[in-house]
């Protein structure tokens, strides 16, 4: 194969694609491990479906729905669309509806691995993450979306966080139904009118109460003079709704109440109301405060699917972003998706789970200095020094590591200072050298590189004094003690 | 979201791949670890890449070229063409080719992760698989190779591999370029002739020597007395073709003092066996004798980027297939890629690595017993016989997990024999129960449900005899002290 350079092909990761070496590859895979065994412990099962499902099977639900082609990424087979899959709830759903009849019921089950999302890669966002999730399917009972929410706290304090350090954000669908169902906007009709309404309670942060009740009602001038129409609701239902996302959030029992008086008479409200105290109940039974999950009307969720009970995980823990201190925020959610299994069975299966967000837990680990960091085990490296011993220095390092040293030959072409600069950069501990003078004796000798280094520092450029750190730094022992020799110099 | 049966989605994962469920996802993790933590010791470094590339950074090497549009699934970005990986090594060379200015060199990692191929899906065939790989990058020394065939080795005994159980074939392209060279066959305008050679070689299995001796010479007429034209060599090239395929495999020495008579005075030849011949210093520096590793010059490797040294892993472990007994076969392979990285950067990057197939290990285990089967931890059930109850059930649960115990609590809507059903699905050693008799009296009933299952058998349909047995496999115990008498009965 011979290339020339207009043939060159780019070096690059495909854009919002990125590549993870040594210690972030770990730690991405330390957080499976603990969350997975959390959920282990829990009675749910592990399953892996592929990276691929049939287009149609997975759905879209994702938010973006103004971009109907987007959001996945798709390919024919033969005949067929393929996608690759956007969470890990779709799939479940489609294999929970396949195996329905074998599958113990409820059906708990632990999922880790990547999902793509075709979406505009941007800072920070990646189309390509890893989640790690638990559901219950088969199971109405509001225990199920509370055994997930205290599941979910436990995943976290293991993986490091104090249990200060988050809370869980819990709202159920149905409320919001309840209190649009309340005000009256019931049935086709009033469809564009809950979409006004929905989208005024989505800007109350930004605009505040009073944006928000004059987009309830008439409508809403801002600065620049544009009007956006309002919901034309009356006085009282703009009070309602008004009273509805500004209720305090400080205690379950707080928002229950209060939500009793707001969310009306009527079935959806009262499932949703139901459905939070069966929640609250259970938190409360497993000692979960409200200083660790709040019920918040506020959470919505983006992805289409929920049908009750939404939660979100946040870190309370402060970081500094231009200059001020905010919370770190979201590392997962999930919520209650009682039609996705009907999608294929046609029968309703209730169903609840959660996913974590696994790089943003490792962002939130290095951010935070949360858990232990990854504890590489120190590495020797023999340096080699004639090429027609390279049988020897490989023989070396395979004792090195039958005796639980971790152990390399080095197998390039350079010289011995390129060598030292190799283990350097690798940050090896311990060089092992055998050259002609050692051979002749019988012997080698053993470099520690992170001494070395230290004191080549200290003695700065005054030759005898560095020369006798050296000494040191470095030992020589007969050829037969290398191993004991090299676990002497780590242990030191 | 109603759904009418004619609008229902079918329930199935695309043709060619598979769902694992529990012990089987677990089994793959476990020989990932195991090998990476072997990779780890040698001294090679995590890398994770996106399962998504640009088309052109794969490049076009997977065996099957009479399909160009197949072989991978590709799909359109907003600009261009990505492809999900058929193999970690080519997203290898564009990481290694896009960062060589600030890695070690050599850069040695290891990788895992599924690969993609769009092929045909058949029985046992699948288009979804994980690999494990290993590769030093920026080394063309025969040692680097030799290291990762000891290593690969040492993988295999990891799993459970005996070291009688497993072979290595190692052969080189250079030494078969070395052949055709020998035989006149240089240039362009012998590129149809090597071609027919080539092909009358591959064809040894199936034809045995005089089938393939007919190919190299004027051609062989088969059965049904159809005529295959042959590639026209003289008797003596044919017959050192022929010496060169039937080339005893018994000792690594052997066959390089037979293809030093036989592979002829050309460059190509030459550096094959100085080649060979350094793997063989270093196997042998290792350890690693003529049973565990053999120069076999039949190995040639599907993949098309391989410049050098090939080598393969095989079970000599034998399997019953249609009733007669047949080696397992190849787990991994591998070899020298010397050009790949150059197609990025225009200069020669040689490069050696190897990929263990790990669902083939899996495979192996699983039919051949090997390495510790999946020691799921004893799971206990906490029975719901009262919806009003659920915090009391999930508060038992979190206790025993607590004291390091699995457990959850039933979920479902069923009753007390569904339950108890549900436990046997999910293989949970004991059932917790409490119904209002014992809350009345502050007790639960735990109940041993292997050894209940055990005694049901024994006692037959005698009711008396069973009824004692029952006694037998369940306990009352104060409310206060579930957790230490359901330990005990683990324990027991």
């Amino acid at each position: 194969m011979s290339t020339s350079k207009s043939d060159l092909v780019a070096a690059e990761q495909p854009r919002g694609f990125a590549d993870r070496l040594g210690a972030t590859a770990a730690a991405e895979e330390r957080i499976v491990n603990a969350v997975g065994a959390v959920y282990e412990q829990w009675g749910f099962e592990r399953l892996e479906t592929p990276a691929v499902e049939y287009t149609e099977a997975l759905g879209k639900f994702l938010p973006d729905l103004d971009r109907p082609n987007e959001g996945v990424f798709s390919f024919m087979d033969e005949e067929r669309w393929l996608s690759m899959r956007y969470d890990l709830t779709a799939p479940l759903a489609r294999f929970a509806a396949q195996n329905w009849k074998d599958l113990p019921k409820p059906f708990r089950r632990w999922q880790t691995g990547p999902v793509w999302r075709n979406e505009k890669p941007g800072p920070g966002r990646f189309r390509q993450f890893v989640q790690c999730d638990a559901d219950t399917v088969g199971s109405d009972n509001p225990a199920s979306d509370a055994e997930i929410i205290a599941m979910a706290a436990a995943a976290l304090e293991a993986v490091g966080v104090p249990r200060s350090g988050y809370t869980f954000k819990v709202n159920s669908r149905r409320i919001l139904n309840g209190v649009l169902l309340g005000i009256g906007l019931e049935g086709g009709n009033a469809e564009a009118t809950r979409l006004t309404v929905m989208r005024a309670i989505d800007k109350l942060d930004r605009l505040g109460v009073d944006g928000v009740a004059a987009l309830l009602g008439t409508g809403r001038k801002d600065e620049s003079g544009a009007f956006t129409e309002g919901a034309k609701l009356d006085a009282k239902n703009v009070q309602r709704v008004i009273d509805f996302v500004t209720l305090s959030t400080d205690t379950r029992a707080g928002v229950i109440a209060g939500l009793e008086r707001i969310v009306g008479d009527n079935d959806e409200g009262r499932a949703g109301l139901k459905e939070l105290a069966g929640i609250d109940a259970v938190l409360s039974a497993l000692g979960i405060g409200d200083d660790r999950a709040k019920f918040d009307t506020s959470v919505v969720r983006g992805l289409e699917y929920y049908t009750g009970a939404v939660y979100e995980a946040e870190l309370t823990l402060p970081i500094e972003e231009n200059g001020k201190a905010v919370r770190f925020g979201s590392v997962g959610g999930g919520g209650r998706y009682d039609d996705l299994v009907a999608r294929f069975t046609g029968e309703r299966v209730p169903a609840t789970g959660f996913s974590i967000g696994v790089s943003r837990l490792v962002a939130a680990q290095a951010r935070l200095g949360l858990g232990a960091a990854a504890q590489e085990a120190p590495l020797a490296i023999v340096l080699a020094l004639d090429g027609a011993r390279m049988g020897d220095y490989l023989a070396m390092a395979a004792e090195l590591r039958a005796s639980g040293v971790r152990a390399e030959a080095y197998l390039g072409g350079s010289g011995m200072k390129a060598q030292l600069k190799y283990a350097d950069k690798r940050n090896a501990r311990v060089a092992v050298i055998q050259g002609g003078d050692e051979v002749a004796k019988g012997t080698v000798t053993i470099k520690d590189l992170k001494a070395g280094a230290e004191m080549s520092q200290l003695a700065g450029d005054d030759r005898e004094a560095w020369n006798k750190a050296r000494e040191k730094v470095q030992v020589e022992a007969p050829r037969a003690e290398l191993v004991a020799a090299v676990q002497r110099m780590l242990a030191g």
